[in-house]
């Protein structure tokens, strides 16, 4: 091999697709802080802070609250591998391809799925899921809170408290929700919860926040059979991650710095104030968007913040616009999955990419481009609408 | 929660242990690079180069050259999980903590597991492995090339001829080996071969390089079960590294980019000069701690030039000197594990750590120690005697 590998040169894009979001300097400093081993008492504080840190976070206390060393699949992998034996019944909510992952992780584990479907851009409703519950022993509900393919914010309050009911537990994916939209692990009762590092905590991608209750600890430790998988026994990492200090495997140490350093900026901005900053930007993206004449997917008041789907115009070429937002702006924006391939454009404002500015920058070049394909006269006209809705939001 | 969390202030930590080693400013700068997506245009360049850099140090030219995205031993599981069906056969030799880790492994996953033994310290002997293989279609015979538990270096050609002669695949450890110590996977035979990132590479912990020639490719697509993992499945995974780029799960980036740059400093050094860098500071090493009385653990010609295991005298403290070094100089080494726990000091030379001015900074402040303790009159002789190995290398 007589190759030439330059120097990296990575370009300075704007993330405004499904993640990974943008990721503030300060994270990309402590990602960058010396390596040191895994058990160094230090390190083992870095840990400890991290723990306190996540449960911040989930607004939870429970104590085993951890970032899985793998990225937001490898969580949602933990949760099955852990809580579900072969044969064990589960339900699922499926309107979305991370629903449909979930259907997928638990049948390789053996696991008996029920899935309860909706439309692609509709919630689950708890009726299906009342239905499926009717057939005897459950052992897990399992849903997405914010489906990161459509752009559903789905209602949990009334599927918790049927799973509770059936004697389930009840296992959320917070991946899209956690750190920019109110996720309460304690008063909401979730018993399992997973989320990634890449989309509204802006870390990169590689770790799986997880929190497990009590009820689900306990299904842990009275399994029959071991978890499947080495790697992801909660039941040994614990021990690391607790006062023992078990060796277990080599903890992914500069990610970790990373993560804290992000939630430590959460923690500074303080959840409330996230949670409405992220909202605000989503309203006036929202009003820009329409103002430009395209459609949301979703209908209003199901919307994630964190997560705008829009329809794409008949007549608008979606990878030529997203290759010239890209190209041309050094904007990044997602495009539809499955089914909404070619038919919705998926806007993400997370974290730290959730901005006015970038909210302006997007609709801007968003008019511009769809003025060069025709479907638009006035290219300005989704700044002014998300101006004016930055506006009125102040005077509130 | 009141809690103050304060700015990373990381100590400079000289990390001699069993890993992670210290890692390069200039990986640690690819590190903390801006965060892009997964499917950026730039960054599937990224990926391309990082394949090829990999071949590069597994010197092979197997297509499906990729890093996992979970530490070494997710490498470890991913090999296990998609080469193994429920009821295989698997011959695992175990002499350390990662041979039996394998075993524990291949059970979860269902493997019938036919150990062979040999005591903390030695090889596993090829006449164990070709009794083991009498017993009909053994599917897979694993074995660890560099037991980071042990400091045994285990030569392969013999079990290699074995296994392949039986019709296994072999599948090897090669963690605390890869970029320290020669890996020839296409020359050797080697089947399926994983690594970790945080050893002689001298990356962080958090990606397992992992390469399967076609033999396990074809293990792999034969399968009559799916990989029981959905997040280790190779199947899929590889069209995401491949020319397809099907979404999978979102890449560690900025590991990926960390990981490139680790590579890229080795291909700069090149292979031979790395290994020969490895021996030179392992026999300073050795010569360094035999003259302050301490015996190796591992008899010559079986030593690890990456990972030194030291007896450690009768009388000394075990905790109490690693503490000094930690405290006092900054050192940090690994103490035994298992029965080898309070018997033996672990003490790596890998990547960026192999350094004479390591050696000679830890045989000194070892001397000190060690005269405190009562077991050295001349606290410089091991400093001594590095030195004149040093010299004696030059003149060869």
């Amino acid at each position: 091999m007589e190759k030439c590998f330059d120097d990296l040169d990575i370009p300075e894009r704007v993330l405004m697709g499904p993640g990974p979001s943008n990721v503030s300097p300060r994270v990309l400093r402590a990602l960058s802080a010396p390596c040191i081993g895994h058990l160094d008492p230090y390190f083992t504080r870095i840990m400890d802070e991290t723990q306190d840190l996540l449960r911040f976070v989930f607004q939870t206390q429970n104590r085993f609250t951890i970032p899985v060393s793998g990225t937001g699949s490898a969580g949602m992998e933990t949760c099955f591998a852990n809580l579900l034996q072969p044969g064990d019944r589960v339900v699922v909510g499926v309107n979305g391809v991370f629903g449909t992952r979930m259907v997928a992780n638990a049948r390789r584990l053996g696991g008996e799925v029920i899935p309860v479907e909706a439309s692609w851009g509709e919630p689950i409703s708890p009726k299906g899921v009342e239905e499926s519950l009717r057939r005897n022993s459950i052992k897990i509900v399992a849903i997405v809170h914010a489906e990161t393919s459509t752009g559903v914010l789905q209602p949990l309050e009334e599927i918790e408290n049927l799973a509770h009911k059936a004697g389930a537990l009840f296992l959320v994916d917070t991946v899209t929700s956690l750190g920019g939209i109110d996720v309460r692990v304690d008063d909401w009762g979730l018993d399992a919860v997973y989320s990634g590092t890449q989309k509204c905590l802006s870390c990169p991608p590689g770790l799986a926040p997880l929190t497990f209750n009590s009820r689900a600890m306990e299904v842990l430790e009275n399994r029959k059979h071991p978890v499947p998988s080495w790697y992801l026994d909660m039941g040994m990492v614990r021990k690391y991650w607790g006062a023992e200090r078990v060796y277990h495997h080599t903890a992914p140490v500069n990610m970790i710095y990373g993560l804290r350093e992000s939630l430590r900026i959460i923690y500074e901005e303080g959840l409330e104030a996230r949670f409405q900053r992220h909202i605000r930007n989503h309203l006036a993206l929202v009003a820009g968007l329409e103002a430009l004449g395209l459609p949301m997917h979703v209908r209003e008041g199901l919307r994630l913040p964190s997560l705008n789907t829009v329809r794409i115009p008949s007549g608008v070429d979606d990878v030529r616009v997203r290759r010239a937002l890209l190209q041309e702006f050094q904007i990044e924006i997602g495009g539809g999955l499955g089914d909404l391939k070619g038919k919705i454009w998926r806007i993400g404002l997370m974290g730290h990419s959730s901005t006015p500015g970038n909210v302006i920058l997007f609709l801007g070049a968003l008019g511009t481009l769809l003025k060069a394909e025709g479907t638009v006269t006035d290219p300005g006209a989704g700044v002014s609408a998300a101006t004016e809705r930055f506006a009125s939001w102040e005077s509130d």
